[in-house]
């Protein structure tokens, strides 16, 4: 049995509470957050607290709250010489004061409180300075069911970079898309399925061999009708950096 | 029975002629090429032919071939006053020679001649001039399993844009997300579960609520090292727009 206290109890925190409940290897043995009111509703489920020198003895502290926050949380713990690790792809492992054995356990994922969270989708990677601390965190991923990989520290912000990418500017272009045919009277809808198809085709090709369209063909006169039909710069500036892009890759 | 005369032999042509040939109530009675070579194959499954006056009787010229060609195609049919069809996203209505019933049977959807495709996740996009038209090219699509979509000459154009947008544009992220594990020695791998996550969540709820990440929380911090991480100039403009495009829907 490998107990944990967790810390903060945001998107992710509220995920991993759940997931380790499922679990039968592991034992959350105190919920930790600045204000108790987030966690409130589980106090007859586990021991919460929000008084930092009432954190009792466990294996692991899960700490789980904004980057900003990690370095003087870790700093403020009442103890040393424990494992205390953090789950953001960006701050880095020495945020974490060193004064404990110290550890990152990085979910690449997307969390959002109120959406229902398969951890088989969520592949954890980890970093810790000594190997028995990584076999423990690999325990704790597969506990959940998640696939575990171990990254090096360069390796884990180009992971988190490439995150934003596929993640966040991904989302960002269906968003423009959405822009595009709201503004036709369009349906979004129907551009579902492609949205699917896109994402399904790179899971067994590379992106590389997966491209098609205009800008790879470098059919000029597509391109420009595209363009006049963007009448919003903004747009248009990404319609523009994004073939160009699509044609570098692609040798024209 | 609705008999079709399929005109061109690619990626498109190819998946309609498999996907009819499996519909109970279509019939494809004749499948031209400007070259027999790419439809050789299929000479004992049906009535092949790269002479344009050799066409027979149908009730629907069905063409896919490249958009440029679909001017001289349509004009060259020895026939008129019938109906005559192109599979275009891009491609007016007009471009059809006007002596024909003309229309537009346009699969938002991405084909590879090599690629198995399930029509079911295919919507299709139809402009007619004339009603009856539109019912027949209703049928043919329903009978492939496809969703169909009534469109007008303005909303077509805008899909197509916008499918540029969601496939092309895209799969052009994924591909940067893979040069930057690339380089820093990451599996690309790991993102495969995010990229599907991303494109399921907009399924549900519209991008613009999907939005979270750095840029959407305008996380200084956090941008900054990415820019610093990217040492290739044309991938920091990518992260730059993207990331100015996404505070500026998001208000920052
Ligand atoms: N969300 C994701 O998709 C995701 C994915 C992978 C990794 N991560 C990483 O996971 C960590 C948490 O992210 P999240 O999305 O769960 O954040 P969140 O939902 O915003 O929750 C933040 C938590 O941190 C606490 N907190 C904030 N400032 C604090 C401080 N100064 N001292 C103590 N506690 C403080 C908050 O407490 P209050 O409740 O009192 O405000 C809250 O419990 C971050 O490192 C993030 O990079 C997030
Ligand atoms: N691929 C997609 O994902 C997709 C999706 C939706 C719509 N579309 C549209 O469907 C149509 C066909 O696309 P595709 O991807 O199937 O194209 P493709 O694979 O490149 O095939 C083009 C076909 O057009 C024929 N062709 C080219 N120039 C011609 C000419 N001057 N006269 C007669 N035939 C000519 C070619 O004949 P040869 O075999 O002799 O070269 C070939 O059979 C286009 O309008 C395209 O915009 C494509």
């Amino acid at each position: 049995m490998i107990k944990i206290v967790l810390l903060g109890a945001g998107n992710v925190a509220t995920h991993l509470y759940k997931g380790f409940k499922n679990a039968s290897n592991i034992e959350v043995v105190q919920w930790y957050n600045r204000s108790k009111k987030a966690i409130e509703a589980y106090k007859n489920d586990v021991n919460i607290t929000d008084n930092i020198s009432d954190l009792v003895d466990a294996d692991v502290y899960l700490i789980a709250v904004n980057d900003d926050a990690i370095e003087a949380l870790t700093n403020s713990l009442p103890f040393e010489k424990r494992l205390v690790v953090h789950t953001s792809g960006s701050a880095s492992l020495y945020d974490i004061d060193m004064k404990h054995y110290r550890g990152v356990f990085y979910p690449l994922q997307t969390f959002s409180k109120g959406v229902d969270l398969d951890f088989t989708t969520v592949p954890i990677c980890i970093e810790t300075l000594r190997k028995k601390d990584f076999k423990i965190l690999e325990i704790l991923g597969q506990s959940l069911g998640c696939t575990t990989y171990k990254v090096n520290p360069k390796q884990r912000p180009a992971l988190h970079l490439a995150a934003v990418f596929v993640n966040n500017f991904t989302n960002q272009i269906y968003r423009i898309a959405h822009e595009i045919t709201e503004k036709h009277g369009a349906e979004f809808d129907i551009l579902k399925p492609l949205i699917t198809e896109t994402a399904r085709k790179v899971q067994e090709v590379s992106p590389y061999m997966a491209q098609t369209g205009p800008a790879k063909r470098n059919d000029k006169k597509t391109i420009k009708r595209h363009l006049k039909l963007l009448d919003n710069p903004h747009q248009e500036d990404i319609y523009k950096l994004m073939t160009e892009s699509i044609k570098k890759t692609h040798g024209r």
